[in-house]
């Protein structure tokens, strides 16, 4: 089978989902997402409170290498079964998932470009570019209506680990993309081009 | 005929010309260039010394309105006389040249999209982006090399006018883009994922 491993990139609030799902949705049912968050690490060894303190922004709390496994087994065709991740008890769920393997694989995250590995990896590495503000937010109006945080602890961990990893990891890790996207899923003439050159290469 | 605009824009030495070339051989004999830089305006009430000091980079250097009326007319599959331009001079030279329509038209230039009737000309608007320091190495090189100014004079020039037309200009300008291309022509994929959607698109 042949494969195209696309790697969509961007920091918090750029659009970096909507542009993956709509990928995904031109190519189904030929496509799947795989998201960096599935691999958050399972610290069931901290109570919630040490958890919630965590610095989710930084590579180290992901188990990336997992990721590269799985990534290469849908290259290679095979089907495979991933954790996902509980973001209201800073957990692993208890069941793992599975994601069939696909013609097209979408691996999305912010920090994804951070591991050389899933650079490799990708046959296309896409980089969405929204500016700072706007992601905030619109980060701050999904965790304040739909993760039910208050404001103040959305500001908080906003710029003491949200702000300085996009500036230390996600920022420098654009200079691994192929293709910068400004201002995500609303610029429909990014999305066409990056589908048409898809499609001809692929069907 | 159905034609398809596409506009290159980055900054001085970004590599936009190479882009541009890339492309128009990948479509050939069916495309065509036209450069902002054939539309430098023709100074010649100012002497040589007052036209060697004239601000190159400011878009009011350049007859863009001339531009504009030839991209609408190269679109509607009429052939253009345009001028072109001496740069050892500072002026246009005498004969003004033919560019033939054809399906698909690059419009390529630092300042394009400064302009809002070409950025509305162009289906597809890209810009080729480079850090500062790799484009004035390229620029040193190419003015001291190939056009036989001196090294002085090219960091001078750079400093006083290039520098900050580009930040006022040309960097603002980036957000009119659809695609942006980091690092220029050696980006063989960004390269390849334009040239297979134009390819869909138009054949």
């Amino acid at each position: 089978m042949d494969t195209m491993v696309i790697g969509v990139a961007g920091g918090t609030g750029s659009g970096k989902s909507s542009i993956a799902k709509k990928l995904c949705e031109a190519f189904a049912p030929d496509a799947v997402i795989l998201c960096h968050d599935y691999y958050y690490k399972h610290n069931q060894h901290l109570s919630f409170e040490e958890r919630a303190k965590c610095n989710y922004d930084h590579p180290d709390s992901l188990e990336t290498d997992l990721m590269v496994q799985h990534v290469k087994q849908l290259k290679a065709g095979q089907d495979v079964k991933h954790p996902t991740y509980d973001f209201t008890k800073h957990l692993r769920k208890p069941n793992w998932e599975e994601t069939k393997a696909k013609r097209i694989i979408i691996v999305e995250g912010i920090l994804i470009f951070t591991n050389q590995q899933l650079v490799d990896l990708c046959d296309l590495r896409l980089f969405v570019d929204t500016d700072a503000d706007v992601r905030f937010a619109r980060r701050i109006k999904r965790d304040v209506n739909k993760r039910g945080r208050t404001m103040e602890s959305v500001i908080e961990q906003y710029m003491t680990t949200v702000k300085p990893m996009h500036e230390q990891f996600v920022e420098p890790s654009k200079r691994k993309a192929n293709l910068i996207i400004p201002e995500g899923a609303k610029n429909t003439v990014a999305l066409e081009t990056i589908i048409g050159a898809i499609k001809r290469k692929m069907y």
